[in-house]
């Protein structure tokens, strides 16, 4: 750490610390240990020290390194070696991932013949993320075809997302998810330039609607993971989850999309969210943000529900932090610091370089990983990335 | 309890403490908490008192609750509460439970309107079990046809049970699973009567070679949940994947099957399997069997992979005794003592009845529930029956 815990850290300390994370432990640990020479492709299950112990090509997280290494290179600097190691990815995902039909396949072996079908849209989601910064990278027009066709190829799949392979009885209990009007929001923003005008206007309005008017619960301060169509909550265990990361991290998705309206009662709200989630879901016995609840208190489905996840915390850094710089709420600051001193003390690996992933209720390492079938390369850079950029905003200001 | 912790219990004490917990505390809390008087059928989703927290019907749940009370009936005493009880549950699966094709639904509403299609075939196993045993209380047909029937689109399943909803890719990785073969002895067992004496003897000899000599790993001392179709193991999460509890369980089975065959030497193999899965899967940390492990030491993919499980308990506590039973091996016993104490301490409630079901790994409840989703009267019930039984016959000897 650059500075002990008793003292006071200011934003240009912060930045300095994540931009240094980021640069010197975190991408570094990916581009020493993931890259599958022999079979294209990244290698995710990666142990404590990087070592690998499993092979499988998981579609969402080939995708989401991809998007890591060309978001890097867009943003942060043109070094040839993000950009080829963003390339050696997308070889890969172009040449195995697709059906047929273009539908991303959910994991593939080490090799690349398929292991799961294309049952879950966010492996096509993650994928047109990848794929467009990979265009604002290299100008490659196939690049761009491939991101444009997957997003279309979505909008056509949203009303049933999974396809033959939706297990729902129609029409007992329609539920409505959160997850997708959310994520085609950052899709739209993500391509923008490859899209119609009116398309990306539309997908902004819907999602942020969706969200803030519809999901967004004002009587819990909360948003829920799932609504009845006509809006009601659903008193059963997928009606009655909340998911806390999620419902933060869209708050910072919310806060960048208001931005560009300068809509700063839509930041505001957007904050206040935040904050309710987090006084709801923080663990007053142990620290750190529970993973799932149950709205009515009621014991959750999921026996993971009490442990601490990396995404969980760093994504709640995220909006509290840009919460503060739009709008200098002292709830964000003071949440922030308790969130920085919980994750970095528990998340990161100082020694052997990124965070672990999965902490038990107490704090402790559940499992000793840097990645696995769902951590991969994407949300300690993306959100250390945001970090350091936020508060040199803070401190800039 | 019967006895203080410090004084030394005899099988006629065990006998009488599991007897007095079946009927006097478990039995009791289903038929007063778990009745749906409204709309048929059981309650499942039951707090620590038994207040009902969701209203969901769930196949494998429902039909184990019938077969759970027709045992009853039919082994302990002709009740005609315990038969009233499973016919209430029967009357709504007949009605509510199947397609149109015979396939068990996964769940229902409340009311009986399908949620979840028939993709999972340990639906129509417990419907098998559960009308099986009702024939045998009632000799009514209609149920010997429905477990019949039942059973026959299991084994047209076999190859491919979740059908449709089957999201592996055909042909990349090819693997067997250890839990039908074994259960499809529990229902030949279970239906002897009502099959061709061949269909059952098949079955059991196919059952066992396949239990103890394709998933038993003579090199680990384990049985493997996957296996490759050449038999041999797979290097992926699947193919390391340990569930200590589900081996364990299908030993006393095999000791079962191995009695009426009077196979001294295949019940010696698998009292041997289950103290080296429990010297395997016992935490020495915190005591308790884990619920997951990776055969090389790697992180499982579950993240409940440490926390302990009632049924993994109290099937382990069978296993046991059972082993003790017929071959006077003292690991056994100590094993069962080990097992005991920690079981009574920390999953049975002795104050609202019923176990709760879902422990951290440090023993502290981790969910303050008797049923849910997943549990629900059929564990512990069974077991207390298979331990009082077991301790009588060790009594007698």
């Amino acid at each position: 750490m650059i500075h002990s815990s008793t003292s006071i850290m200011k934003p240009q300390d912060y930045a300095a610390l994540y931009k240094n994370n980021l640069l010197n432990s975190v991408i570094p640990f990916w581009m020493e240990h993931s890259r599958d020479d022999a079979s294209g492709g990244y290698f995710t299950c990666l142990d404590t020290t990087g070592n690998v112990y499993d092979t499988d090509k998981f579609m969402w997280l080939q995708c989401r390194q991809i998007w890591c290494f060309a978001m890097l290179y867009n943003r942060v600097g043109k070094k040839q070696e993000w950009l080829d190691f963003a390339l050696h990815g997308a070889n890969f995902v172009l040449e195995h991932g697709r059906d047929a039909g273009g539908n991303f396949y959910f994991s593939l072996d080490r090799a690349g013949n398929p292991l799961v079908q294309p049952y879950n849209i966010f492996s096509d989601c993650f994928a047109t993320m990848a794929f467009g910064q990979l265009y604002l990278a290299t100008k490659n027009e196939l690049y761009a075809d491939v991101a444009r066709n997957t997003f279309y190829n979505i909008l056509d799949r949203a009303e049933n997302t999974k396809g033959i392979y939706n297990k729902s009885y129609p029409g007992t209990r329609p539920l409505l998810s959160f997850s997708l009007p959310m994520i085609l929001c950052n899709l739209v923003t993500e391509i923008e330039t490859l899209l119609p005008a009116d398309l990306y206007q539309q997908t902004i309005a819907h999602g942020i609607d969706t969200v803030m008017n519809r999901f967004y619960q004002p009587d819990l301060g909360l948003i829920v993971e799932h609504i009845q169509p006509d809006g009601t909550r659903s008193n059963s265990f997928e009606g009655r989850l909340i998911n806390p990361g999620h419902g933060i991290e869209a708050m910072w998705f919310i806060m960048d999309l208001a931005e560009k309206q300068q809509d700063k009662t839509l930041i505001q709200k957007a904050v206040d969210i935040t904050i309710a989630t987090l006084e709801y879901a923080w663990d007053e016995k142990h620290e750190g943000i529970f993973y799932f609840l149950d709205q009515k208190g009621s014991p959750p489905q999921q026996l993971e529900w009490d442990q601490k996840l990396w995404w969980v915390h760093i994504e709640s850094m995220i909006s509290l932090a840009k919460g503060y710089a739009h709008t200098n709420d002292q709830r964000c600051w003071q949440w922030f610091e308790k969130l920085h001193a919980y994750t970095w003390k528990h998340f990161v690996d100082e020694e052997n370089g990124e965070w672990f992933g999965y902490l038990n209720r107490k704090g402790e390492i559940l499992l000793p990983l840097k990645g696995g079938k769902w951590k991969g390369c994407f949300h300690v850079p993306r959100g250390l990335y945001q970090l350091w950029q936020t508060m040199e905003k803070i401190n800039a200001k």
